[in-house]
């Protein structure tokens, strides 16, 4: 086993690692830029380096200062958390070759699985049902719309190393295809340096259904249920819960198992995601694999009894699952809330700033991940996440009603955040009923689509 | 279903049955002393009536104050949650007589399994093994010595309305026993108001196990596996855990179906808990049912994912079980340790005082049931715990693991705890190994009896 970790992200998910190592007894080694001098994860490591100034490009994302940092505090693995670097396959590299263990699959998988046209050509391989589009990234507008034609509108233009919504952009008519093509184009090489394009039939009214996969070093490979991701906003989830209630038991099952198939087919190793869209015939189509550990991931936790993280790290240490597919039971119903520091009212534009008095919300089946304190910074120069709230419940109903009352409670004085927009959906008649697909959000608070 | 409960408590009690009307929908009633005038279960409720001064005998304790708070909050129903009133009977009759729901069993029920004798009488009479001793309530020393001496030392005097440890002391020889009756008698006649005393078998190095009982008004009964209680402080309780180490699956359901039984010949309704010792060679006693909702219920709520409030109210309100016994699985491991105000090294005298900064753990599987907040007074009227750390993982050395960790993590600025205690608790083999019993806390730190 690792006798020390660094934690390569800052805010709750590097709490989350370094609570999980604590149990385990391995020591912690946190990174913190100068804006985070005085931020929780900082202060509840072993040890604390700064690796730099306030901009991530200069500090979180790094590479070479988190690898020093790394070898300057002897820790022998390095946890990306998500974001950041969690799915750079070029750090997975450097680790590796430094003798570090990087905490999630390999290089070559996570290259392989971030080209949304190389994953996708791997599940067609195996069989797995994917979403009718283009086999092969386009560059060219024109050849990109000669595709699209072929496929049928509605089409989603996609950029091959996208991801969280950046460089995508949905196409209605065969009229505003190039123009959207060139906005997401344009975005993608803002984002990842890249204007490879893909472009897919666009699944109208989807559900965003996933399965959580944790795949060892023997090739052991379970999954641990859905979670429902379908309340979106802008391609940014709000709103995840476990399990689904649109998925029966024999679809769950087959899913599940599909998605096993599909971790089998990347070489999979360590915990992972694969996501699907499921139409309104349920049918369901890959859509993507997340090499990481996500953001929702406490939902599945709540409802498996599973600490994701300690298998994430198990597994990177070379040990086999100590759990069969017989043996994972799903129990209740879990939902996550994202408090985000950002103004619904001016279009959900990001609120950093300095937190007053705070109280969170506790009790039976409650869990709270946040890194925040009272009088604490909520920093500009990253994420505006403030604090993820969790509940379980032994029904769904019993678990809205317990968020409403969680989130009641809340108080986070001196920051504007989305709260009231969490109860606005927690309120709705189609959400509690379970009457609601992507575009939920979208055409419940007619927001214009960006 | 009630639309307004009274919370006649204080404290992370009167939080957790907030908590829980709050996600029912029912409105919610607190009573708070001057003392408590910024206490959070105040804040919390929808409604809070202040009752009177701080000392509990004319607030918390002042039966006619809480009742003519609940009716001028036209309240329904009173949660008494435990301590105070929880288990008085005239308070549950004056409850009924105002046509008010006492959420708890009837007044005879109380009655009958607050004195001990009849207790012990009932679960003679229902074939429930009992330890050995008196059969009735005595008042006379001489005659007490006259059954002491019959029954064989060491013996237990008992107060037959006692509870929590109070009128209580050990005799090891007949020479020791008229001055420990002489003082048992007093701490009765103080507390309690009675000198009724029982004299029983001592059982030598028990456990202390205890059942969960839920018994509707349908004659419903089940239970939800037991809590290992054996880590005591002259018997107050410092950590509590489910299930227990040394029940294995056999011994579990017979007792389990043992404390069924007790229930059932008690005419039993409501939450309820069995208490049983266990001795060396695994037979078990019948001790007392405690007739309320207990501190340590989280441990058992954390391992069966039942709310025991919720189910108290449900069951109050004349709803049927919606569990049935086949119904409950038990998953993992659960521990609970309650941090106190108090000084471990001045025999754990009560320092109440006021907080400063306070950092409460958090994260997977780790709950935090209290009611201070930073810069809150701990009063020196009430009861000197400040809070329950509550733990849940897979196997037990996980949770003994997860509690340290979150232990680690606790700050509470400002007082003197016990938590360097419970750290020494957790890091001792035998408590590791599950090698303990009643004994335990005074052997391994060379108490002295009182």
């Amino acid at each position: 086993m690792f006798q020390k970790i660094l934690i390569a992200n800052r805010g709750e998910i590097a709490l989350r690692i370094i609570r999980a190592c604590r149990e385990l007894g391995i020591r912690t080694v946190a990174i913190y830029s100068q804006a985070d001098a005085e931020a929780l994860h900082a202060q509840l490591a072993d040890e604390a380096i700064c690796i730099g100034p306030s901009a991530a490009a200069e500090s979180y994302l790094d590479m070479e200062r988190i690898l020093s940092a790394c070898i300057a505090a002897k820790a022998d693995a390095i946890h990306p958390g998500f974001g950041f670097l969690s799915e750079n396959s070029k750090f997975a590299d450097m680790c590796r070759k430094c003798g570090i263990t990087f905490i999630g699959p390999s290089a070559e998988v996570i290259e392989r699985m971030g080209n949304k046209s190389e994953a996708r050509n791997t599940m067609i391989k195996a069989g797995i049902p994917v979403v009718p589009g283009t086999e092969r990234p386009l560059t060219d507008a024109g050849k990109a719309k000669e595709a699209a034609d072929q496929i049928g509108y509605p089409v989603m233009i996609k950029a091959a190393l996208g991801g969280g919504g950046k460089g995508m952009r949905l196409s209605q008519t065969a009229e505003d295809f190039l123009e959207n093509f060139k906005v997401a184009q344009l975005e993608a090489i803002r984002g990842f340096g890249d204007d490879s394009m893909y472009i897919e039939k666009y699944i109208e009214e989807p559900k965003h259904i996933e399965f959580q996969i944790l795949a060892d070093k023997f090739g052991n490979v379970i999954q641990l249920g859905e979670r429902d991701c379908s309340i979106q906003r802008n391609h940014q989830k709000v709103i995840e819960e476990s399990p689904s209630s649109v998925l029966d038991e024999r679809l769950r099952k087959e899913m599940g198992a599909v998605a096993v198939r599909a971790a089998k087919a990347a070489a999979y190793e360590n915990a992972g995601t694969i996501e699907f869209l499921l139409d309104k015939q349920k049918r369901y189509y890959f859509m993507e694999m997340n090499t990481r550990i996500q953001v929702e991931h406490p939902v599945t936790e709540m409802v498996s009894g599973v600490d994701l993280i300690k298998e994430q790290i198990y597994i990177a240490a070379g040990l086999p699952l100590d759990l069969t597919q017989e043996e994972i039971t799903l129990r209740g119903h879990a939902l996550e809330c994202r408090i985000n520091a950002e103004d619904p009212k001016k279009n959900f534009m990001p609120c950093p700033g300095k937190l007053g008095q705070i109280h969170l919300p506790g009790g039976f089946g409650v869990r709270v991940d946040t890194a925040i304190y009272g009088g604490c910074e909520i920093s500009p120069y990253y994420d505006s996440m403030a604090a993820k709230v969790i509940v379980h419940d032994r029904t769904r109903q019993g678990a809205i009603q317990k968020m409403r009352s969680a989130l009641g409670e809340l108080v986070l004085e001196g920051i504007t955040t989305n709260l009231d927009f969490q109860f606005q959906i927690l309120d709705d008649e189609d959400f509690i009923n379970g009457n609601f697909d992507t575009s939920f959000i979208e055409k419940k608070f007619q927001m214009e689509k960006e």
